[in-house]
């Protein structure tokens, strides 16, 4: 059996510790606690890092401080627009959605994506109308409403800012200490498969139908026989880049090893100007979670110990 | 200076001889010339490879037999939706499009999106609100309406099938002899430089919002300093094998030749099922154009000569 290991993360930009109050600590803490231990129960029950990595998003999706699912924030209209991806490394195949509107869980229909359709990629109106085909569970917009995410809306509007979640926006203490608006997941189960799931409600004040990274595979998520990798940051850098993907080919072309090969792709990124992190675990449990931002929130677990951590070093 | 290269390509699929009269054939050539001739005008005159690529690639959308632009197949809903993205190696930027629809040339509002926006890819209704404020041309419904087009789709429609534009489909000669539905060109400029892009009208019948791989940085179409790439095929296998950008990265990592790492790449992608080829040029103006379906159009010019072929082998 494989040592099986998973690991998440919350989303990566400017989270710093002066501007965060012991309780929002606890509240972000308890968020990744709760998502590890839903996959963690899987793995440890000899499931696979699908369903794991599938659960521990879902359980993120569902917290509404992170931005994917509940917690999404606003784009420009007022709506809530949310992408995900998830990616099968046992069978190399992948579901992934953009701008479904009202679906508690975006991850959960990337894998009927996968699962139920010959395609990788739904988006937009076709995508919402599977959703609807496949009876998934939905929720009214109040659901996906959550006063700090409109504040902070309403503040990217009157400066005319589109937003990542990450960015410094003085006025709002909250919008500054938001995470990166991703959430993700990457897991090795006892048989030595990878999965890798990444959903996000995208950037505020979204204009144009912007697609980031995130249900994009190669981009913000992927997973083969080599690695698995969830992706979070500025989204364009993250698909110029063809991050997640450059993890696996660096492992796989140059030999690297996965802290090696995952700590190049994050100094290459650095380089042309991207901003974040990703999470990556290979196929004999190893665990790496390189950001170049000045948090990210994260967790993993090894021998059954929960670790968590929001800034860096 | 460096040598100047062009390439091009009008789709890979079931494209046999035995269905191909000499009209048709002299037509399609007729079509891959003209953009040959439109590219390589801008590479001899000192001009950049990324307006040859584009420039190429808008000559291709322009002529009806191809599936991009004015020849783009139908969806169920009976709409011409287009993708298109462009890729410029000097500075590793990108810009694309999905879902567009009455764009004359989908590659010239993927530059706009590289060029005039902070963003990699625009799609559905948010892109075609780019394309009003951007004042870029466009055609009524009319110009794009192609008889064996909906011919083509009237038979997908008929026998439930989502038809790529290479499928095999008996009952319509026209839809054994058209190009998988893509258009693509890659180019290396006088100073070495490299450029890449891709377009096209998607599936006949296509529903639910399916994006494939054409407007993906990475699958269908990727560009940097070692190599340029463009992809025609199903594009599901493209995204998964994220195959644009795997060219590259055996390049970089394995320290491959052009030749040898595209054709590792497309031996990859039939081992996974996936059918199609790629165009890839590299910086010393090295060409190649591997497919594994049963034809490409294609075409590529070498010291001034003008070589075009449709046929395997």
């Amino acid at each position: 059996m494989a040592k099986i290991a998973l690991a998440i993360h919350g989303g990566a930009g400017t989270i710093l510790k002066s501007k965060m109050t012991p309780d929002l600590e606890r509240e972000y803490t308890g968020g990744l606690e709760a998502a590890l231990k839903v996959g963690w129960k899987i793995l440890e029950k000899g499931g696979s890092s699908l369903d794991a990595v599938e659960s521990a998003v879902a359980s993120l999706e569902d917290f509404p401080l992170f931005n994917a699912g509940r917690g999404s924030v606003f784009t420009h209209e007022g709506k809530n627009e949310m992408d995900a991806a998830i990616m099968d490394g046992k069978t190399r195949r992948a579901g992934a959605v953009a701008f479904v509107r009202n679906v508690r869980n975006p991850i959960a229909l990337a894998r009927l994506v996968m699962e139920k359709t010959e395609h990788v990629l739904l988006a937009g109106e076709g995508a919402n109308q599977f959703a609807s085909e496949m009876h998934v569970p939905l929720e009214p917009d109040e659901y996906f409403f959550t006063e700090h995410r409109w504040l902070q809306l309403q503040d990217a509007i009157a400066t005319g800012r589109v937003q990542l979640d990450h960015a410094d926006a003085p006025k709002f203490v909250f919008s500054n200490q938001q995470a990166k608006g991703t959430v993700g997941a990457v897991a090795c189960d006892g048989k030595g498969y990878l999965a890798a799931a990444t959903s996000t409600g995208g950037m505020t004040n979204k204009k144009f139908g912007r697609v980031g990274d995130t249900a994009l595979i190669g981009a913000g998520t992927y997973a083969d026989d080599v690695c698995a990798v969830s992706c979070t940051g500025h989204g364009e850098f993250f698909m110029l880049g063809v991050t997640a993907y450059d993890v696996a080919a660096r492992m796989k072309y140059k030999k690297l090893s996965l802290k090696d090969a995952a700590g190049e792709t994050v100094g290459r990124l650095t380089e042309i100007g991207g901003d974040g992190g990703l999470i990556a675990v290979d196929a004999k449990g190893n665990v790496v979670l390189p950001f170049n931002s000045e948090g990210m929130y994260r967790g993993y677990i090894v021998k059954g110990k929960i670790v968590t951590d929001i800034y860096k070093g």
